[in-house]
């Protein structure tokens, strides 16, 4: 029987790809998404979609209101900033940078993994692109690692008699979103189902021209493909 | 100005003790509690008095959805144990454990201590009666303290500039209920106000038998003070 895993999937392509990298290492993955206010709504139905595509066991949403507390472009009323040219993404905090989101979202992912008696956590951080978000840096997830055995049953016995313990796995970490697009192509995601835009319009069609279109849109360029994701008519 | 702080609070007597040291310490403080499917709501209108009762400059309560996972007494339709001898408590996980609770609460109260600009979270965490619990053992809140400095911008920023960062305060982690029960009460802490029961009945009246119940009532009795909350008619 394949291990089980907790995959967290937001409907992006970074996401889906660690959903690929996760069912090609042999675990039966259990999808994770949320439901934080977020205006691109049209993610949870790409995240529902992907995890069917690529075979997760089930796949859950949750609801956590972050409005309740304010502070982001995901979740308030800012303005996305459009048309940035890609090096000044680099060392600042994005406008798109929830408090404390992935530290939710892990501990999320860390109760339903105890739950099911799963050590192991996916998740689709990426420190090479756009790498100013603090909780996607390889200490941060380490520093995850070391609470999440301290912090539950499973943990702290699994320490005591050495064995197997929970580890956040971030398969793509150091990897450019052109290694991304090849690696999921490899590994049989359809990019079509999934999206990125922090700003896209009704019928669920990107931008082109937020950060996230950018980089997503560079990354396929750069891997010599077409996004296969709709956009505006105009752009991409 | 009073600094912010992010006080969890749950309505039980620990919590409102917290509230109250965080208080008399001088800060300005935000409860926060949480609507996570727990049987017994009624904690979170003693929450709310207890708010309240001590000048939280507001109280937020939030929606998890901790049933969608399954796994505990406090969500899940287990028998509340009764009568047990309180040596028999000691060393076991509980059975009222919930899967990674502190852990997800923490990563709220850090969201929203950013979001204020705050660094200072209080937590009524215990480590002396009823220590089961992995999560409320000094090394795990040390480790959650290095995990919010890594995980937030505003923790990223005040360790770079050798500031004070995010910390976690457990002001009651070594005292017994009968210590508690005396600062609370030197604090102005009304405990009529708080509830700790498992299995409070409809009126909110305590059971005055779990295991929550007789610690608390070992408490007050040790501190020669009698409780002040309501328990059924023949018990207490």
């Amino acid at each position: 029987m394949n291990a089980p895993a907790v995959v967290l999937l937001s409907g992006g392509m970074d996401s889906a790809t660690t959903l690929a990298v996760a069912r090609r290492d042999g675990f039966a993955c259990h999808a994770l998404s949320f439901r934080y206010g977020q205006r691109h709504a049209v993610e949870l139905d790409a995240a529902r979609q992907v995890a069917a595509a690529l075979g997760a066991v089930n796949h859950v949403v949750l609801d956590v209101d972050l409005r309740a507390f304010g502070g982001s472009a995901l979740t308030a009323d800012h303005a996305v900033p459009k048309d940035r040219p890609l090096d000044a993404m680099g060392d600042e905090v994005p406008i798109t940078y929830v408090p404390a989101r992935n530290t939710i979202f892990l501990s999320f992912a860390l109760a339903w993994a105890e739950t099911l008696g799963a050590y192991d956590l996916f998740i689709g951080a990426n420190a090479l692109d756009y790498s100013g978000y603090p909780d996607c840096r390889p200490e941060y997830l380490e520093a995850f690692d070391r609470l999440a055995n301290l912090a539950t049953k499973a943990g702290v016995e699994a320490t005591a008699r050495g064995s197997r313990a929970f580890r956040v796995h971030a398969p793509l970490l150091r990897l450019t979103k052109a290694e991304i697009v090849r690696l999921g192509g490899e590994l049989g995601v359809d990019y079509g189902l999934t999206r990125s835009c922090y700003d896209p319009a009704p019928d669920g069609a990107a931008c082109g021209r937020c950060d996230a279109c950018r980089l997503r849109l560079k990354g396929f360029r750069e891997a010599g493909l077409a996004d296969p994701a709709p956009y505006h008519a105009g752009v991409a």
